[in-house]
């Protein structure tokens, strides 16, 4: 059964290259960018050097990927937790919800994604304002819904949506530098959600 | 005269330093940190290498100095902005104002503090932090003020400082983004102004 046996190959083979991404996330948060070394990630992730190559030609297009990957996981966690509610309190809610609980669980992939490697690698820069342009749109399509069902004012909902993206990115990063970041939570939760919602003046339910 | 005449050496000295900081914004800007070159940067100057290395042991010093006096020139100009303020919203968009002015006249600024440079060199990652909490700081005043004077209700001030911060950061690289930022500069000023006091609950004058 030839499709079966190279089924197995191939996930023989991803299973490899997902150790190697889910090392590569510690090693760089660890060491940062430029004092990790291949070896320093084959090592952590227990596979041999030769394999490293045989799915990246270097550390920088690991790194690219790894970037891509991440943040396509947080952006699909965040968009999925908005898309499954329907009132704008809950939306926002729910979107902060799923941000913070990546960020206690897989802090260093907020770091990724906020502070580290950017500026490191050239080639990340637009890949950073992609992902950034992505987080706005998240925001953007609950608020021209509840601009439309007026439970929200007429504004640029465009700018609310920047503002609002930078706003959550600045309190989870800041919760994560906090001495007890779980016991912490549910008040960042909370306290984002009001500030949000006021913020785009919610008239409430 | 010694002292003149020393003193004299030493504002040409700081002249050629200025032009060397000044220089090296454009340059990083334009090439990023890495493909950057001392070469690159003395020849924007129009001074000798010599003279580089007479102020810096290497490039990654020179960029630690300008991110630090870069971040201080930012943080000043915001600070006094809001301290010529009394009121809440006056403070509020004094302090926009000011970030929006540097960001149109010195994009290469603004760039190098919030985007550039940041994981291309590791020992910036605790002034990144510094540059961040100091930003909060400067929010986090007016707003414990307008508690003690009941212009927005009691409400964790540390936290919403966090949210105006990461707000309006990405609200200004947005609008550095835009085809022509000087004509929605006075947009972004009114609206983002509107916001941070929607977000606090300002109750109004």
């Amino acid at each position: 059964m030839p499709y079966r046996s190279s089924e197995k190959t191939r996930k023989k083979k991803d299973a490899k290259r997902t150790a190697m991404m889910q090392a590569a996330v510690g090693v760089f948060a660890e060491k940062g960018y430029h004092a990790a070394t291949v070896r320093d990630i084959v090592s952590a992730a227990d596979v041999a050097v030769g394999t490293f190559y045989f799915y990246f030609p270097d550390k920088e297009t690991l790194f690219v990927h790894l970037y891509e990957e991440t943040a396509d996981f947080l952006l699909q966690a965040i968009d999925q937790a908005v898309r499954r509610q329907t009132t704008l309190p809950e939306q926002v809610q729910n979107g902060i919800q799923a941000y913070v609980n990546i960020a206690l669980y897989e802090p260093a992939v907020i770091h990724l994604l906020l502070v580290g490697g950017v500026g490191a690698v050239p080639s990340l820069t637009s890949r950073q304002k992609e992902f950034r342009e992505r987080l706005v749109a998240i925001w953007l399509r609950p608020l021209e819904t509840a601009v439309t069902q007026k439970t929200i004012p007429p504004q640029n909902c465009r700018r609310a949506a920047e503002a609002i993206a930078g706003a959550h990115d600045e309190v989870i990063l800041n919760l994560l530098s906090h001495a007890d970041p779980d016991s912490e939570a549910e008040n960042v939760i909370e306290e984002l959600t009001l500030f949000t919602l006021r913020a785009v003046a919610y008239k409430g339910g």
